[in-house]
């Protein structure tokens, strides 16, 4: 391509009339100017509209520029999804600082590292997590954040350790406040720490740019039209809720928040507020199926949920039907702001039956609207891989929604865009229509006599079972085998069932060399987003493997 | 804000997997992709789907890099809204070149004059155009481009008098050709020629980063959806069809194509196709309402419709509720991609009396979802004016969907961006909820014994007369006033009105002062796109005047 200067390259620079930065913090400038009476957050007895809640923010950030911060500072947060979370997603980068989102299940020493690491200067705290924030800023070597207290009338317990409280400082803010947008869209918006099963965690930073495009993608891949009621069922601390704080203001909606995950409280609030849209984690759907059933539903519109962070199983797609929900499949990483693809709908699915539209739905399918590429590439030769259903490879994407790195990591960054993709590590295929369906994490798969054997694959099968409230399928080391699938399993409450039960049923459905050759009944443990911790399940076979358990 | 390097600056760089410029043309990859089977184009009796779409711009795309075309290099076409036209909307970025679309109504010493100063290559011609186009290439002085004959099955007449003609180019390219994004998003994608009324047209160039995020806003704005079926009534050369050629290929969209506004056609397509959104002059919509009635319209659904190109008035947006189309005011022009505000509904409209709705509806509004700004400044102090309904400033935009200024005009580029907003000459006032409403042109306020008269305000009195078909109120000289509103009529089909009538019917509604005092039937001169030509009344008014009629 010619790259000569043409007469459209001469006297038509950008000036400020046509170049501004893209920030997803023009949506609430936006919002509060065409919707300034509309709700924008409602919490318990609490209810703001969008005037007030960029008043609030912009008192929020005079207070950080007068505590020194700017351009490039970290702020960190350890909340739940309260009002004054949301308020930090805007907020800080106005000040033009970086919000770090800290999972509130962490320990001290984790959180002793990401505060040190990402060099947070301000750190907001719910009462809850003030012991381990006591216990983690004891463990900090160099200089301590100053600690804001957000206190909230519906918790009790805890204890305020902070130097001022959130109500209090905002009290003290300019609403006023005139805040800019950042000097360059690429700049660093957000500070989010990977939960590493290995070594330290890495924290992955996101731009400006990736999040207003990631935001507006939402809207567009998640049919949220106008006003949607979004519950906050998805934690506001994962990849900044999937960028829905940005999303539901660049939509005109309502926030409905949420401190945490109660089905009782769910379904009250859904019938409330008239809830339109959800976001969780597998995990939070197969919680409010298996609970006792909200009113009739049948009076009620669909609610619709976007579910991500594992391949929801056909049973649990179906299962969400029956209560109301309407699920759509995105997926995606911290690295890509939460989900960047989306199995999209293909006219016609609503009229298959249940089960086979659900087999359809649960694939990682094709790239969000405003991502450009997801496909499986063989990471060797970097060439796509065929659309057989077959040939795994690993999946990646390409795009504006991709992080601009790990912070302070140039190799690990390095590493991960090699090629010019970023590499998920998740191992998938292509099927005939080009959806990606990923098989398993690389570490996943079973070798089981030569044969790859996907753990997900079992894991659908033992999610049919009526008994079988979560599943997870693991290698256990096999001196005939090297390795052989092993499930362990949470039953519903009350449900019985028996190793032998389990297998039998899987080899009804299964070749023999995919069907489980044992099985581990009890509570599974999992990660505050509703992750299946597989590591912890395979360090488990590893000991009882060695004293010839299990 | 401290610039200074942070933490977030090292080691982050842009690299291909996590940088890409942004295109509308990605869309195009995307939909053949995802929706390869449904239908992306249908015309009369052709039907293309989205992966022979996105094959068949391959083809063209790589034709025209064979005849040399590459960054920067411009591509006319004076086409009606034929699928080579929709094609011609991602070939010509493909390859790298700039989209001259033509509007068809010019004269062949205005396609001269900018066949000349854009530079075109290559032109691609309608056997409609062949005649005023082989006058216009036999004024032109420098080199000629090469013409492509684009033939039309359903059009009898004009002849062929290119090269080569379109199928047998598509024919002879490569559907497998490897196309490149622009190496800057900042890229020039397309040269409109505004409609100057006085002077040589200007040049508006727009860049790929605007195009693709007022693609997207169209979609959030206009409440597109997925899938919509979109009728093509608005030209494709204006604004480039306001992005919507990019729009729909952005939503997986159907384009039904439409050589010309035509209502009983238009109404055979709706049925026919199921059309859900649709573009259009207040003409169109006028045309529509006031020919004979489509079918039993209680059983379709409504047809959300755009306008803007003129404030619709209060008669119309009524008047098309009864034939079932629900409308949008959009507020643009050229310089900022056709729309880029939007009368944004508020909850609750839908349950105000038709008429209060209307009134609300008509107002030019907010800024479009990705716009960054539109609103109302005093052009002498750049203050915003208050929002009391009555103070008159100038209405500007500011943002990313700005174009990047006029060819080889840097004067009038500066002039049109002084002090970091676009001017756009019209007039306006903000209301108490925000909303930009506009009074007149700068030069259509009519000034009577001091007191300014919005004609806007006069024209939309005069559209409640059962009798009006079009209505136009335009200064006229007077000794004692100074200036007095003059009104032109074109009364509907069969109607009958005095001018006594007319300005008894106006005092009814108005101040004396604004009442018109002289009242001109016959039909209106109106541009390709349906606005009214006052400056061809006021031409009128003047030499009348000077001989002492009118």
């Amino acid at each position: 391509m010619d790259q000569a200067v043409s007469q459209y390259d001469i006297g038509l620079d950008k000036t400020p009339a046509n170049f501004v930065p893209l920030s997803p913090v023009s949506f609430l400038e936006r919002s509060a100017h065409v919707y300034s009476k509309l709700p924008s957050v409602v919490y318990e007895n609490r209810r703001f509209t969008w005037a007030e809640t960029l008043s609030r923010c912009r008192r929020f950030a005079s207070w950080l520029v007068r505590q020194g911060i700017g351009r490039g500072d970290t702020v960190a947060a350890i909340l739940p999804n309260v009002p004054a979370m949301y308020e930090t997603h805007f907020a800080v980068p106005m000040a033009g600082g970086v919000l770090n989102a800290l999972n509130t299940r962490l320990d001290a020493g984790a959180i002793a590292f990401m505060l040190e690491h990402g060099g947070a200067k301000i750190l907001l705290v719910d009462p809850e997590f003030s012991a381990v924030i006591t216990d983690a800023l004891s463990r900090m070597k160099g200089s301590k954040p100053l600690v804001i207290d957000v206190d909230d009338a519906a918790f009790s317990g805890g204890r305020r350790i902070g130097q001022i409280e959130y109500e209090a400082m905002l009290a003290s803010g300019d609403p006023e406040f005139v805040w800019a947008l950042p000097p360059d869209e690429w700049d660093a918006i957000a500070l989010s720490y990977t939960s590493g099963t290995t070594g330290n965690p890495k924290g992955v930073v996101t731009h400006h740019r990736g999040a207003y495009l990631n935001a507006v993608s939402n809207i567009l891949s998640g049919g949220l039209g106008q006003h949607p009621i979004y519950l906050w069922t998805l934690p506001m601390f994962h990849c900044n809720g999937w960028c829905f704080p940005w999303t539901i203001a660049a939509a005109g909606g309502v926030n409905v928040c949420l401190r945490k995950v109660d089905p009782a409280k769910i379904f009250e609030l859904i019938e409330t507020h008239g809830v339109t849209h959800m976001c969780g984690a597998p995990v939070v759907y197969t919680t409010l199926i298996n609970a006792p059933p909200r009113g009739d539903t049948t009076k009620q519109s669909m609610v619709s949920g976007l579910v991500a962070g594992a391949s929801p199983p056909v049973a649990m797609i179906q299962g969400a039907e029956g209560i109301g929900i309407k699920l759509t499949h995105v997926y995606g990483l911290t690295e890509v702001y939460g989900p960047a693809s989306v199995c999209a709908e293909q006219p016609g699915w609503d009229d298959l039956p249940a089960a086979e539209r659900a087999k359809l739905k649960r694939r990682q399918g094709v790239a969000y609207h405003l991502q450009e590429d997801v496909t499986v590439l063989d990471p060797q030769t970097m060439k796509e891989v065929p659309r057989d259903g077959e040939t795994i490879g690993e999946v990646m994407f390409r795009g504006n929604i991709v992080m601009k790195g790990y912070l302070k990591n140039e190799s690990a960054t390095r590493e991960a865009f090699a090629g010019g993709w970023f590499h998920t590590g998740d191992l998938g295929v292509l099927d005939a229509e080009g959806y990606v369906m990923i098989k398993d994490r690389s570490k996943d798969i079973i070798i089981s006599g030569g044969e790859n054997v996907s753990s997900v694959e079992v894991e659908d099968v033992l999610y049919k079972h009526p008994a079988v409230l979560f599943a997870a399928v693991v290698a256990k080391p096999d001196e005939k085998w090297g390795e052989v699938p092993c499930a362990f399993i949470e039953l519903k409450d009350g449900a019985k069932a028996t190793d032998a039960e389990i297998i039998a049923f899987c080899r009804n459905e299964l070749p023999g060399f995919k069907s489980p050759k044992a099985v581990v009944f009890g509570p599974l443990p999992k990660t505050s987003t509703g992750k299946i911790q597989k590591f912890e399940l395979r360090n488990k076979v590893k000991s009882a493997s060695a004293i010839g358990g299990v």
